[in-house]
């Protein structure tokens, strides 16, 4: 991420990679105040082997599509809304990238959805690892809707009032 | 994608999945038409080691997200301009995925984008093949960066009008 | 509804239906993470002779759409706004279906119009109940303008000052 | 339709409705240049037992809310797309409606689900005329389906250019 | 205005027009909800010599589009913020009046500038009325500017940081 | 207006107030290009006893508000819609402006409603000059409402497709 | 400024300016409430020698382009983020200037940035004094990434959760 | 810019520099295609002793941002409007720079703004060049008042029809 600031949003990510025994690490890196340091960290990363990039960042929103410049990895990019503009303006400076230097765009806010993402594109490789990603991400997505299911269950027979009742 | 219409679009994924020698196949499946097609299709996919899908989308733009909601495959999601809103209603409604079921968003209209995210994904395998792919990608990313160049001295040499009369 | 968190908005629905004694049922189905769940629940709805789906949905909010593809039912959804977009999104998504696939869309979380159109869509039907419902839809309409009569008059004999201290 | 400039977008809703055998009728009232008339004419077709208006308008598009206002039918709004604002400013006017008065908004321009879903209203009525339609509806569906995948096999045997070769 | 939630915003108005000594009547109507009644107090107000309109609404907003088509009275519209759609809504609803029926639209929330635009028309007629009403709105302008001036010379003498502790 | 690109926007205004056999005068005067005659010519046109101004302009358009600024008159401004935007920005620099400085804002390129706007305003008056453009404004609604009826019956008799070929 | 309301915003670009030791004077000058005044000012200014205008404003915000307009000094506009609108209304009134009459628009609400600017402005001066102000802006910027390279050793250091909790 | 597909764009930014006899070099220089050859050229341009940089580039629009993140140089960024988003994804990617990497935002497409901000900016330099271009923006803004006034005066003489017609 660019700034310490968006640290309380992407944090959940690696909660999501922690429970898909997925290895990462937490880098602040930006742009616009580090252009060099970004660079260097890419080629890093790349010889260390790493295999994809999440960049959160809001506003303007450069973080992703200048990382998905520098390298061949996949980004993932987190628009992460601020004060102004709702979010809209990170949305699009990271979707809106030219033909050539794809990044890959979820929801405002919403880095779980950016490691999940991660996780599955970890799982479609064949070895061993990707295997055992892709059991867990199947995990994850049973364990979704098993929540749903015992959350409509739940409404069913306690009934709009007291099932609302129950959650606080 | 969900529409013969979306064709125009979508066909320069195949391009460009072409160049990277990336075996692909192109349906016309859609979401609201077709949902019991769609599931069917997916669940064949899955058996014959699909290892990403692309769909393209215009206006409510579903496509993209139900496929996320039945497969753990990563769906790369393009948005398609259609008449009103100027793209912004199939950019919103294929970004805007709730937690737990991420699509991986490219610009509107840009299915190149799309095509180079899948070659990006497929190469950070380390097989044979995703090193060939990692090459390609590689070399993809050259050669824009030759064109810029090239661009970028045929300015210089020419001039602001010669350049732009040669264009033509 | 797709999600628990979206019970709030929703429920007011339930208040009018009540009112206008018509008999709902209130579930929690995902589009995206019981998306096969959706279909089944959609099959029983069918057998057992529901007419009307209301369906309540923010973000990407496929949840009113993916129940129109799968039914012959009139679907009314609700956009319900959620942190990012001040629910343009949930709009966009949600009213821009594609030709062959409507959903009745209603404003941003106003679930008590959902309930209201459901009541005048019953009410078409020429059979006692019909009749019945048109009454109370009627008595509804008769009620409300009632009431902003009431306030003109409360407002012309108060002034404003005095009115507005009464409110609170 | 407020006006006769709204004609081509709204006749569309005339050919699915001659389709599933529903009686209707076009007219012109503008809710800001005839509003007095419209009145009269809500009056009028209550008395004719219409069930389901349709209304398209652009703009502010106050037609379909104030037939909602004046009448206990439901209403179905179609926004029209003029020259400024891509049909924003129509979407909002029409979805956008208060607490207590509902207008069934469907996709800019999108005439044909607005019939659609007057048929789908029809059908939720248990008489024949309602199984009739129901079952046309149903059929309309199936049709749908079936293009789609008439397409899907003809691009899946032609290939890509080809088969856009054989579209023009 | 069309509901009494619209009147602390709409109050101002009040306020604006005392000071400038112009009789005016505060009503709560509404176009959706009291349609007929709206009609009526229009020709009472013409009866009356009632000279300007100011209506106020929020979301889809037709009060001020619908007292315009019912009257040839000048119709000020103030469009009021909504939980939704940051009063974009209200504002093209209002705004985006078709040819023929105009609203003159001001600022979101802005009653106050309304009430000054009422009182700007007034000022128009030549008679000792109309004359003794510029004159207010010259005072107005010039109290403005006067309020400004002062801040403008208290923060040259004082500095940022002791003129912003003497606000609090 | 602002420049001479305005004037095919703005010339139906012209059109109207001729109709209604109210004096004007066009003129060119740009608020950023020529900001001190714009100062001299509202001095003049007070002198001159103008009571109306009505002002177009596109994109940041500074015009009416600045016109509002310098005169007590009542301003009426026409956004009109350029290459980029839609008309949104310039909508929203007319509309929104601060407390104290109203401009009365008509639709996107709707230069007709400011006329018409400009001759109910006319019309507030009591005298013969007043009651003769009441007449007319009443005269022109009526005009209005007589061919939209025109079109009703004309609809009625022909049927759509008869009454499309005769527009033609 | 144009109003005492924007100064919480505004008194950020004094912080920066101060650090750059560049002389500034900071005013309250409305474009709408004081347009003499403003005219006036300019003229002092151009002959007291100031090189640059940073003009915040929000709404309509038309101060920057008037003072755009009666200069030839470069003019720095802030928008100003107000109720509505989330700020979009100041960044379109401020940027979309017409042909001829520069605004250079920085962030909604970030006088920070305008003061950087002035800086880089009169940092390309060759003289002794530029060459010190284009020192402290490179210095300003080593020190910015030095902040995100200590930000960025912390948390590696840290790991998510401790750094999160010394930053409270 | 970042693509000859701006050039045409981009192009009458020389035509106003060569009028104003300001030096410039233009560049094709991709941000994502070339981001390393950026770095290069910014380097180089500060030796030669290059002032400002002006920077068009559309969509995600990076170019502008990152050529302020590695240069102390003033950067002035031009939207440009692609096919999809209207220019708002520009435009919004341009201008929500972080704190301390200010970009001096112009309007959508509009170089001819950007040079004469550039020349703005160097006629803020006290030595001859530097008056020698403040005379020169001077006069351009005298001639832009001078043909305002010239169309005023034609359009006085001639009336608004043979006004328009003597444009074609």
């Amino acid at each position: 991420m660019g700034s310490k600031s968006d640290l309380p949003v992407m944090k959940t990510a690696g909660v999501i990679l922690d429970q898909m025994k997925i290895k990462y690490e937490t880098h602040i890196v930006s742009a616009h105040r580090t252009p060099k340091l970004l660079q260097k960290c890419i080629a890093e990363w790349e010889v260390l082997g790493v295999k994809i990039i999440i960049a959160g960042a809001g506003g303007a929103a450069h973080l992703p599509g200048m990382l998905a410049s520098f390298s061949i990895l996949p980004v993932i990019g987190v628009p992460i809304k601020s004060s102004a503009m709702n979010g809209l303006d990170a949305l699009l400076s990271i979707a809106q990238m030219p033909r050539g230097v794809p990044v890959a765009t979820v929801a405002v806010d919403n880095s779980t959805n950016a490691a999940l993402l991660a996780a599955q594109i970890l799982g479609t490789n064949d070895d061993p690892q990707g295997l055992s990603i892709r059991k867990k991400v199947s995990q994850y997505k049973k364990t979704m809707s098993v929540k749903v299911l015992r959350d409509k269950n739940a409404l069913s027979s306690l009934g709009v009032n007291q099932f609302l009742r129950k959650q606080k």
